[in-house]
């Protein structure tokens, strides 16, 4: 986090809870996480924990027997730490998201870790892509294809922009070897159904199967090729903070197919597997780099 | 839900796969959920769990030796059933409660489940009530204090109503016995940090103590009593469905005293239990009243 992102009010607080983590200032925070470079986000528990495992065999670090545990609280999230290597799980969607954000980079400064980056890697619906394609975006957009996330503070309502590192991106794109992945901008939407204009929610929508047609063939104009619902706050956060972030997502179906994920468990594990590998490839190499 | 509410476009689909809940319509839905009546949602898999035992206990249904078992898969969040209880968890923020809504209600329709009502369970941050009182809420506000979801689709901006069923309300607060209770309008916002005003994220705030302190007391004369994550979505969405809903949510701290939630997990867990046994409270009433 670049200084003068910083909240100085935390200054004023004796102890800081970070309540969702599960972890507060009065512990060791240095010892425990002074050394991590790599904060890797995923959507639920399950993904952060099979991340940490194979980022252990991958690059070479110790896991207890039977894998990596959790540390701090389970109840909200589950964080793991696998060498320089957080892998937490953030939920669904920008609330929920933002707070891990908050908390993660609140943690990281308290540690005094240095030079770490933020890495979300995830899921999506993609627009105009092969299903398994790991998109590597270069921007976020809105529900409106906008570069920008808005957010109400004390009633009003302000945008930040939603802009990536693009040498991260392409240095994560460069590490894909055989997996299939490609740039793209991905956009962030506050709902699955209505918000992504699908047709199969609970309540009549206001739209057709030719409208959300239209609106994806916008989409995929403006550059989208991914679709998910965390991007834009997490590009937003991480550009104010000035950590350098990328947003790493393997799509489960192609929306200009069809609305409904119908692949097998074993194809959908596969797919999620694709972002991973390549964000562990680009890892191994970096440390690989650093330790030359 | 309504039937005018529901979605046509579902006749279409051969099997629709409720993907976050891990079950779908090849299933005997009808079976296994055609006999709920009330949707207690929460927000974490553990209180979810927790209230399904309680649930079972409190209202005399068996459960498995060891406690209630999920059903469905249990990555996304976990579901429970105990006699016409489900208790589900939706973790935090809209989006997320947004998905759950939708395939809760596709669910329960597909099992051809009658009178149902939904009934959300939560924390939250108290405005100028004692931390440990349960807010029922009359309606739900969002961030800018009004009585109004806003929801892109296809990229436009619609806003949607946020009223909540007063009779319902009413008689889960007669329902509270002991429990220190009231009525109070539950404000609803996207961020847990900036979006409550708190001085306590990790990055700079565009506003001071003084601002917020403002806007908070600006928030209790609009009759605000709490304020969490899921309010407004909740409501707007059960209200387009024609299905009655309530928000229950035990207070945690006063914001108006502060920003951190400080109590120890002892009360933090009492806390939670209040909105849980108030509701517990109110439905074993409603299965009295339904066996005379």
């Amino acid at each position: 986090m670049k200084p003068e992102a910083r909240n100085p009010n935390l200054d004023q607080l004796d102890t800081d809870f970070l309540y969702h983590l599960g972890l507060d200032t009065s512990m060791d925070l240095e010892g425990m996480f002074g050394d991590v470079k790599y904060v890797c986000m995923g959507g639920s528990p399950v993904r952060a924990e099979d991340f940490a495992n194979k980022a252990a065999a991958d690059l070479g670090f110790e896991v207890p027997e039977g894998g990596a545990k959790p540390i701090g609280k389970t109840e909200r999230c589950s964080l793991f730490k696998v060498g320089p290597v957080i892998s937490v799980s953030h939920g669904m969607g920008m609330p929920s998201m933002l707070i891990f954000l908050h908390e993660l980079a609140k943690l990281l400064d308290y540690a005094g870790a240095q030079d770490v980056k933020f890495i979300r890697i995830g899921t999506s619906g993609g627009v105009g892509v092969e299903p398994g394609t790991v998109v590597v975006a270069e921007e976020g957009l809105n529900g409106k294809l906008g570069p920008a996330f808005e957010q109400v503070e004390l009633g009003e309502t302000y945008s930040y922009p939603t802009g990536l590192d693009r040498q991260l991106a392409e240095e994560i794109l460069e590490a894909r070897g055989e997996i299939r992945a490609q740039l793209g901008k991905t956009m962030g939407t506050d709902d699955f159904y209505e918000g992504q204009g699908r047709l199969d929610g609970a309540l009549k929508p206001r739209y057709t199967e030719a409208d959300k047609m239209a609106f994806l063939r916008r989409a995929h104009e403006a550059g989208v090729r991914n679709i998910e619902m965390e991007s834009t706050a997490f590009a937003a956060f991480c550009l104010r903070a000035g950590i350098p972030a990328a947003v790493v997502c393997t799509t489960l179906l192609d929306r200009l197919q069809g609305d409904q994920v119908t692949s097998t468990p074993a194809e959908l594990a596969q797919f999620s597997d694709n972002a991973q590998r390549v964000v562990l490839q680009y890892i191994r190499g970096q440390l690989e780099k650093a330790a030359a």
